[in-house]
C-alpha cells in the first residue's frame, strides 16, 4: 500500500520592509503552505504575494492565523475569549481567501500560528472557537492539529475534516507533546534526522523520543518551520525521504477523508 | 414609473474600547451599510456584530475599505501605490466577506471610506486598482462611486456595476463635486433639508448647489453619515421623505443592472 | 490632626476619531491624573491635550503604561516577560514625560493600566520590571499601587517612592482585594457612597467590605475611574466630601514622603 | 586647520521578530546612531538594545522620528498637519530619551526618518513643527538636515542648533538635492567612491554631482545608509578614509556650534 502524506511549511511571515523565511528556496519542495494573514506577519503585499508564490509551485494554501500581536509574532500567550478567537480566525482567514480566489483557486486549510496552536491543546473553549471558525466558512477547510493531541481529537468528535500533523524538526517527550523549545535539543536541524524522523512517522506510525524510546503516532501532514536556520535544506531532505520510502506526498485535498459527521449542514451560527 | 433608490450609510466604525455611530437606532432605516474593516475602525467583533444587525434588518452589506491609517480614521492622503490600494482593498473585503458568509449571506458592494473616496476622483490608476480587486472577487460586487465623478465613470468603462452615490447631508459646488468639509455650510444637519436634497436627487435628478442653482445628477444610491450629530433624525427623515415621494427604498442588488462588459469573464490577474 | 490624600483618575484614553471618558469634567476635581501612552488608548495629540488640560487645573501627571494592546484596551492578560514590560514601561512613560517636559512641568507618578494592574500582584517578577522602570528614569517618580497589596508591599522594599491606593467606586473582598468587575455589586455607581468610602478610608483607615465588615487600609490615593457612566458627578461628590471631613486633597508630589531607600543612586542598568 | 566631522548612520530598524540592518558591524565606526523609535521600526526592545549597543561604542544617540506607517516603513508621503508632526516628533523623541537617560546618558539630536526627510524640503510648516518639537525639548537637540537644504535653512533662522547632512552613497543632481532612488545610480554601493564623496565633501566643501561637476556643499554630518548592501564595507571604508584625510571624526556634540538665538529662552507653547 502506497502511503499519502502532506508536508506542510508556514509561509509569508515577512511584514513591510521585513523579510523573514526563505519562501522562494522552500516553496518547491512542500504540498501545503500555511500562510500569514496580518496579525503576526503577512501584510497584504506580502499575502498576496505568497499565494502567487504557491499556486505557481501548485502547492495548496491555508490560512495560518494568529493572536493580534505583531511584536511578539504571536508567541505571547494572550486571555482572549473564545468569541474574540473565533472573530479573529474568521477575520484572517477571510482575508487571505480573498487573495487566493482572486488569483482562481481557494483555501485548503486552516492550521494555528505560534503560542495559539498550544493554547488549543489546553483549552477545549478556544478549540471550539476555532473549529466553529473553519467549518462555518462553508469551504470544507481542513483543520490541522497536533497529532495525538486534545485539539485532533475533540475536532474529529465535532465533524470537522482534520489533519494530524507531526514535525520533522522538533524532539518529542515521552508523552507526545513537542519538547519546549526553551529546552536544549528541541530543534532538530540535521536535516538527515529529520528527514528519518518524517519516514518513520509518515510510514510507520511511530516517532522517536527524548528518553530514547519510539511511540505510535498516526499524522497526514508534516511540518518543517520555514524560519530555521537551515529550513530549506531540511525541507528538501524530507522530501525527498519521503518519496524514497514510497509515500506519494501529495496535499492533503487530494486525498484526505472528509469529517465524520456532515459539512454540508447549515452552520450554526452565534 | 416608479423610482428605484438605495440608501446606504457607514456602519461598525467602532473599535475594541471605544463606540463611535448609533449603528442600532440607523441600521432599521437603510438599505444598505457599508462596513468599516479594520484599517480605520471596525475590529473582527464590531465586524461581526454588525453583520448580524444588518442581516437583522435585511440591510444589504458593502465592504468599506480604508487607507492603513488607525489614528488617522482613514482621512490623511497617503502616497500609496496602486498595487498597495489594490491589496488593501482584497484584504479587507475578503475579510468582512467571510463574516457575512458565515452568517450565511454575502457582500453586495465595496464603497472607498474616507480621503480615499477622494483620492479616487484624481488618480485614475487608483481607481483601476480598487475596480480591479472589486471585479477580481468573483461575485458581481457593485462598487459605489460619487455620481458625476472620475471614478464612476471609468469603473463603467471596465464594465463593473457601478452605483451612482449622492449625499443628502452634504452640500455641492456648481461643478457638482462636494463643498470641502473645511468650509462652511459644508455639512447638512436640517433633517428636512437633507431629505429634501434626497428626494430631489432621486426623483429628478437634480440637486441644488451653493450658488443658489441646480445641477443635473444621476443617482442610485444616498448616502448620509452615520458620524454626524443626529444622524439617526436625518436618514430617518430622508427615507420617509423618498418613501412618501413614491420612490422604492431597496437595496442595490435587488434592481440595479450589471456592468456592460460581462464580469463572468475570468479576471485577470497580475 | 489634618490628613493629605491625592485623589485620581485615569485621564486621556481616548484615541484618533474615538472619543473616550469626560475629561473636561473631570480634571477640575482630581489632582492627580493617570494619562494614557498610546497602548490601550491616547495618540499623542490626545496625550498632549491632556497634559494641557491637566496643567490647566494644576493636577499632577502620572503615565498610565498598558500592555501593547489597543483592541483589547489592555484589559487582556499578555504573557510578557519582564524585560518586555520594563521595556514598554520606559517607553511609554518618556513618550508622556516629553509631552509634559515641553510644556514646562515633569511627571510625579507611574500607575499600572487595566490587567496589569491585576497582574503585578501575581508575579513579584514583573513588579520588579516596572519598579525598576520607575526608578531608573531618575526622577523620583512616585508608583502607584493596590493598598495592602503585593506589589506595594515589594516596591517599598525595593525603596520606591509608593502611594498606596484606594478605590472609592469598587466593593472590597474580605480580604482586601478588589471583588471582581465580572461579579454584580463590583461597581459602586451611587455618589454618596462611593463618597463615604473614599472619607471612611482616608480619615479612618478602614474600607466596607462585601462580608459586611469593615477591614483596615491604609491609603494616600483614592481613584475614581473615569470610564464608568456618572463619573463626573463620583468624582465631585467624592472631592466634596473629603473636604467636608477635613482632609486636605493635594497632589502627591506635595506631601508624599520619599521611599525608605536613596533614590539619587546610580541606576542599576542590566 | 583640522576639521571636525561627524559620521551617522540609521540604527534599531529591526521590529519584533524582524532583524534589520547591521547594527553590531557599524556601530563601532560611526559617531552618531539615529534610532527609530517605533513608528517605522524599533520596537521598545530593540531600542533599548540599540542605546546600550551604541553606549557601548561611545556613539551618540539622537531620534529618528517617522511618519506612523509600520507596513510602509515611513516612506510614503501622509498628508499630516504641523501639529500632527509635531506630537509625533515629541512622542517618539521622548520614549527614546527615556532609554538614553536610563542608561545614564542623553540625546543628541532628532533626525526625521524616510520619507519625512523629504517632505521637510517642501513644507515650510512641517519644518517649523519638528523644529518646534526638537526645540521645545528643552536640552539642545541638535537637528539633522539635508545640507544647502531649506529645512537647514530655516531651522538655522529659528536658532536651533544644526547639523547640516551630506550623504557618502547617495548620488546628487546638478541642483544639491539627491538623485531619486527610483532613478538608477542614485544609490553608491562602491566603497571606495562613496569613502571618496565623504572626503571630498568633509574637507573640500564639494560633491560631485550627476551632469559630472563639482558643487559647493557645508557638511557638519556625513550619512551612510545602515540598510543597503554591504553597508558595514562602506560605513568602514568611509571612516578610514576621512580620518587618513586628517579630519577628527567626533560626534557632533562635542564640537558643533550652538545655534545662533538662545536655546535657554522657555519654550513657546501652543
Amino acid at each position: 500500500m502506497t502511503t499519502d502524506i502532506d508536508l506542510n511549511c508556514d509561509m509569508g511571515e515577512s511584514y513591510g520592509r521585513w523579510t523573514l523565511g526563505a519562501d522562494e528556496e522552500i516553496m518547491p519542495f512542500i504540498t501545503s503552505a500555511s500562510v500569514a494573514c496580518g496579525f503576526h506577519g503577512g501584510d497584504p503585499h506580502v499575502m498576496r504575494e505568497t499565494v502567487r508564490l504557491a499556486l505557481e509551485h501548485n502547492v495548496a494554501i491555508g490560512s495560518h492565523p494568529s493572536l493580534p500581536d505583531l511584536m511578539g509574532f504571536g508567541r505571547r500567550v494572550m486571555d482572549v475569549s473564545p468569541q474574540e478567537l473565533k472573530d479573529y480566525v474568521c477575520y484572517q482567514t477571510g482575508a487571505l481567501r480573498e487573495f487566493v480566489r482572486a488569483a482562481g483557486n481557494d483555501l485548503q486549510h486552516v492550521k494555528a500560528h505560534g503560542v495559539l496552536y498550544n493554547m488549543l491543546e489546553k483549552d477545549d473553549a478556544l478549540v471550539r472557537a476555532i473549529a466553529e471558525a473553519t467549518r462555518d466558512s462553508g469551504g470544507e477547510l481542513i483543520m490541522m492539529a497536533l497529532a495525538s493531541g486534545k485539539c485532533d481529537a475533540q475536532a474529529r468528535k465535532m465533524g470537522l475534516r482534520v489533519a494530524s500533523e507531526g514535525f520533522a524538526d522538533r524532539a518529542y517527550n515521552a508523552d507526545g507533546t513537542l519538547l519546549s523549545r526553551k529546552l536544549k535539543g528541541s530543534l532538530i536541524e540535521d536535516p538527515r534526522r529529520a528527514a528519518a524522523q518524517a519516514v518513520l512517522m509518515a510510514t510507520e506510525g511511530r516517532v522517536p523520543t527524548m528518553d530514547g524510546q519510539q511511540i505510535a503516532i498516526s499524522v497526514q501532514t508534516i511540518c518543517c518551520h520555514g524560519d530555521t536556520p537551515g529550513a530549506p535544506t531540511i525541507v528538501r531532505a524530507v522530501r525527498e525521504a519521503l518519496e524514497k520510502a514510497g509515500c506519494r506526498v501529495r496535499a492533503l485535498r487530494e486525498w484526505l477523508p472528509a469529517g465524520e459527521k456532515s459539512l454540508h449542514q447549515k452552520p450554526q451560527q452565534n
